[in-house]
């Protein structure tokens, strides 16, 4: 157990460089009065709505505590029990932790971003980079911290620490659904009606809806992601730990704790080189510092794994090593081709922008047609990497290809997380109505951070299958490596109605924020018609109803969704047993994992096509290419930052659900 | 080999019903001078293009047929040998056949129906329905009795007869491809300059691309559509013999064929009811003749199946007679649950077509959410299905449930193909300048071609489904039924890239149609500028210009998809073994079922969302909320006549490709 306790320090050295950033942050200036009271404004609204979203999962998480303390009351000889409870609670609570800090640091950090891009790129970088790496350290430093915690208390039975890892995921399933329902409900909302209809710019402070489209990028995008990855981090390693407790060498349950640590120092490593860096373009810092933390992943690993791994069954020492590599490198991989895809600097986006003068159909369909393609690469990336897991180091091999791509979350969410924060500047230099050139800077940044937003969506769908790849083997371990054959017919049957699952959810969520985007536009178009004076800029507009509006809708309607994933696994067990639920749960990644990558590479081309066009390309603002563009980019939103996201979490809590309660499903049949 | 003679006689006795039918089509009146002469064009172009591309299969075909001819020399002790390649040759053949005899009579019939709509609905159904059954029953009567052919020539050798299947399957695939890039290419590329551009009505003569998509209806949803569902059919049997000879019970063997005669002969009744009915309502009339084939159909199965059949195992003599009402009843579910989501009768195209009034984007997101949703019902009765079939009969049962499904396709396609036969009728009535009153008739005669069109690609899908689940069961038996346990990494391997390739597949497809569409358009742009006094009516358009180029740009863009459909399998089986090949079929029909499903509905329900704006509601046609409309419209084209019905296709394919050359796969692996 001390070996896993010197692990612990890598996590609090982590969060003393949390502690570093974070004062820097506060001690920049965050400009004048207007800035500071839209920072306020936005800062305000998204602690609100987390406030109230945290309160909903309070509800639910007591229920589910109730349920599984009761457990072998209800089913005799099934472990799960009260401690499962408890690691449950201490699961939503770190994800909750994580989120509330990375969500109060970005808010803080937008406007100082806007005043340090006064002083010129390197700054603005400098400030909102270190944004993003609060949210991006401490989601991994809170949920390796948690994890040791409750290690410890249960003495390593997995079957109890799984517990934690279903916490971890309820809680990002509502911070992902309700996070991704509330901003694109605000932003299709603010759009509809502000350059649609009113025809004002983007982020124009007239627009009673552009406050809470900003709230929406904090909570959607730094909360929600943190939650999202938060939980794939933490499953990779349950998984490992599922599957070394089954092959009972000691030394394989201690190397995830070691790697993850050495994971946490690369991450931190990288991120200070990214703030020491001098270099003009901010997308080579942030993929050096990116690709500096992978080679010292790869390299540490080697010696962690030489001196502290052991060998077994028919699997050499340096096994889980291989699995290593082809798991870090798979991240980085998956991560390139999102960015080939979706960029208007490569062929793919460029051709589907030119596409847009046939008319929003056309661009439409182009659209959907480039996301199906773009699931190529990174679905046969995955599969090879499964398979070289499996074959150096067989089933725990795989499991660890998954931790290998998620060890260096630390900086690469840093990297995602910096983006919103520089969305949000923007917002904040044009509602300031800051000189040109301030804006100049923002656009820029702004712009690197759409792509490192689609390597982070590329790379949460990469990582959410790893992880529910090992879900799975650590499930199929838990209900005793019965054989899941597909002779079996319901195991059939679970994988044709477990791929039908993500579409019914990805369905309610969409439809969910076509309501809320729906009552925004009707309060926008009240504001413009009922306060006198709005849109000549001499009235205020009421943006708090806008922020309050979008909150309760984004509450509503994540509850059938959410209640959907939780209860659909939990039936299949009951009904059909557990065999049925494995088929399910393959039969929804199989489904989700190309489903998860359309979404999010059309939206993400589709938004980049219209912005392409917007920098004066096919005839620019205004020609009907950039009419058809903006349609495109509505159409895509939704699905790249609601549907797309979500999908994830669905495979990923079905799969911990059906780890969780496995003892159970298995006393039952 | 007797009884295999005697349900021949049903095939027979079909192919007479199709001599009556087609007599009496002919002897009815085309109409007057320019009815005849549009009509003769559509013929010219729908018989031009099939020319054209059974050559380009014809070329496909001879290779593969020398491939399967040298396997045993390639690889030592493979089962796969020139009598494959016979059965398959045959298999094309008479898939080519039924195509034709269909497209022949239904461009015929088209104007013989607008000539009959002068004398009212009753008529013009008739003979309208009289054009769809033609190609119905051709299709179940031909398929049949190849088969016998085949069956009766290799002594009934399950491995040799999968060749036949093989020769369906890649028939269909080029046949539903290039149809269906060919179609929506034509329709895309008149409505985008005519109805939006130029402002005219659809199917008005000036639009030089009119004619062109007139043809597409025929080829696509003709031709098409037909050599789909024989391919279903003829694998519904495939997969029941090869079951049946793993089981070594003869009298198992023998029943396919009779449930396969009965069911010609109950579709023949059906189709003759609703000749005879005298409703007023087309709707009640076609769904009535359905309902008595269905009903029909299961009364006689208990008879043939008790005298019949046998017991075997653990299953009771009338285990497969549940089987078989478990498959007819998903038919009519799965056609019920279209009919719901994707008309404006019910409550989900209402709301579609209300949320067309926020604008195009709004609409499209809804269109996407709405087909998602539409996957629960279908494929938890599909997974429903397979249990019970498995239940009451083993694995037999569920080659029985997919041939219960597809028994009455007699009278079921012949409903799904009236629906191009009305539509075309509408087209001609419009160009040739008939009195308003015809145009009604043969509208309404088109709205109820629309649902059952529904009806076709649900009851498609499923059926798809249905013979993949018989093929793979079929596939399991003969690479000696090994277990494919998702313990195999390289199970999971093959169920992740199996998942992976209906997108690709799909993606690649729908930018064909767009091209298609592209080239079009370009080519009506310059006919309108280039032929003085066109947009007057007082030029004629060159018609057979947008024909070839549709055309050659549908046989164009076949040819990529077509061959990864046939090397993907392939490659697998050889690259990876049969293992991961099984995970592969597996993967791509779990992923296949809801992304066809999902296409077709989305697809549909924005056309018929359109469809009620233009009669009136919400603004009627001109208003904002029907321009949004006709961008829906146009999005979804693609997806429901060319990306959804080819995946059906594609799972199939690769099944039986698989299914064929496993005995190759199992000695090299």
């Amino acid at each position: 157990m001390l070996q896993v306790l010197i692990s612990a320090g890598a996590a609090v050295i982590g969060l003393i460089g949390v502690g570093f950033l974070i004062r820097g942050i506060l001690k920049m200036s965050s400009g004048n009065e207007l800035m500071q009271e839209i920072s306020k404004t936005i800062q305000e609204g998204a602690k609100t709505f987390l406030h109230r979203e945290y309160k909903v999962v309070a509800i639910l998480v007591v229920v589910v505590a109730i349920f599984l303390s009761l457990a072998p009351f209800i089913v005799q000889g099934a472990l799960v029990n009260w401690q499962t409870a408890i690691a449950f609670v201490i699961g939503v609570f770190c994800s909750a932790l994580a989120g509330w800090i990375g969500m109060s640091i970005a808010t803080r950090a937008n406007a100082k971003t806007t005043q340090a891009a006064r002083q010129g790129l390197r700054s603005a970088l400098n400030v909102s980079f270190s944004g993003g790496a609060v949210t991006g350290l401490s989601v991994v430093c809170v949920a390796f911290l948690g994890l040791i915690g409750v290690f410890l208390l249960f003495k390593g039975k997995p079957i109890i620490i799984n517990g934690y890892a279903m916490g971890a995921s309820l809680m990002a399933l509502f911070a992902r659904a309700g996070g991704g329902i509330f901003t694109k409900g605000a932003d299709m909302g603010a759009d509809l009606v502000g350059k649609v209809e009113a025809g004002i710019p983007e982020d124009d402070p007239r627009n009673p809806a552009v406050i809470a489209d900003n709230v929406g990028d904090n909570v959607g995008d730094v909360a929600g992601l943190g939650a999202d990855l938060l939980e794939s981090y933490v499953e990779s390693i349950i998984a490992t730990l599922a599957i070394a407790a089954s092959i009972a060498v000691i030394s394989l349950t201690y190397l995830p704790f070691y790697l993850a640590a050495w994971g946490i120092l690369a991450s931190l490593i990288g991120v200070g080189w990214v703030k020491m860096a001098r270099s003009k373009d901010p997308q080579t810092t942030l993929t050096r510092g990116t690709y500096i933390s992978a080679a010292l992943m790869i390299a540490g690993s080697f010696f962690i794994i030489k001196y502290l791994g052991s060998a077994y069954g028919n699997y050499s020492i340096l096994g889980p090593f291989w699995a290593i590599i082809a798991g870090v490198l798979s991240g980085l991989i998956i991560g390139e081709v999102s960015v080939y895809y979706t960029s208007s600097k490569y062929k793919p986006t460029k051709e589907l922008a030119i596409s847009s003068q046939t008319g929003p159909a056309v661009l439409v369909v182009n659209g959907l047609a480039l996301g199906m393609l773009s699931t190529l690469i990174p679905i046969v990336v995955i599969a090879a990497a499964t398979l070289i897991g499996f074959f150096f180091a067989g089933m725990y091999g795989v499991a660890m290809a998954a931790l290998g791509m998620l060890s260096i979350l630390g900086i690469t969410l840093a990297v995602d997380s910096y983006g919103p924060v520089a969305d949000n500047a923007g917002g904040i230099a044009e509602m300031a109505h800051l000189p040109p050139e301030v804006r100049q800077v923002t656009d820029k940044l702004d712009t690197v951070g759409n792509t490192t937003a689609a390597i982070g969506k590329g790379f949460a769908i990469g990582s959410a299958a790893f992880a529910t790849l090992g879900l799975i083997t650590a499930y199929r371990v838990t209900i005793g490596d019965v054989s899941l054959s597909l002779a079996d017919p319901k195991l059939m049957a679970g994988l044709l109605i477990g791929g039908m699952v993500p579409y019914l959810y990805g369905a309610l969520l969409a439809r969910g924020v076509g309501k809320v985007a729906f009552q925004v536009v009707e309060e926008v178009r009240r504001q413009f018609k009922e306060i006198p004076g709005l849109l000549k800029g001499k009235a205020k507009a009421d943006s708090s109803r806008c922020v309050d509006m979008a909150a309760r809708g984004a509450l509503r309607n994540m509850m059938l969704p959410g209640i959907l994933a939780i209860v659909f696994p939990i039936s299949i067990g009951f009904a059909l047993g557990p065999i049925a639920l494995g088929g399910f749960l393959v039969g929804s990644l199989v489904v989700g994992l190309p489903l998860g990558i359309q979404t999010a590479n059309t939206g993400a081309a589709l938004d980049n096509a219209k912005k392409y066009i917007e920098e004066g390309n096919l005839g620019g603002k205004g020609s009907p290419a950039h009419k058809a563009g903006v349609i495109g980019d509505t159409v895509g939103d939704p699905l790249k930052d609601t549907v797309g996201p979500s999908i994830n979490i669905l495979i990923k809590l079905m799969s911990v659900i059906s780890l969780v309660l496995a003892p159970i499903f298995v006393v039952l049949h």
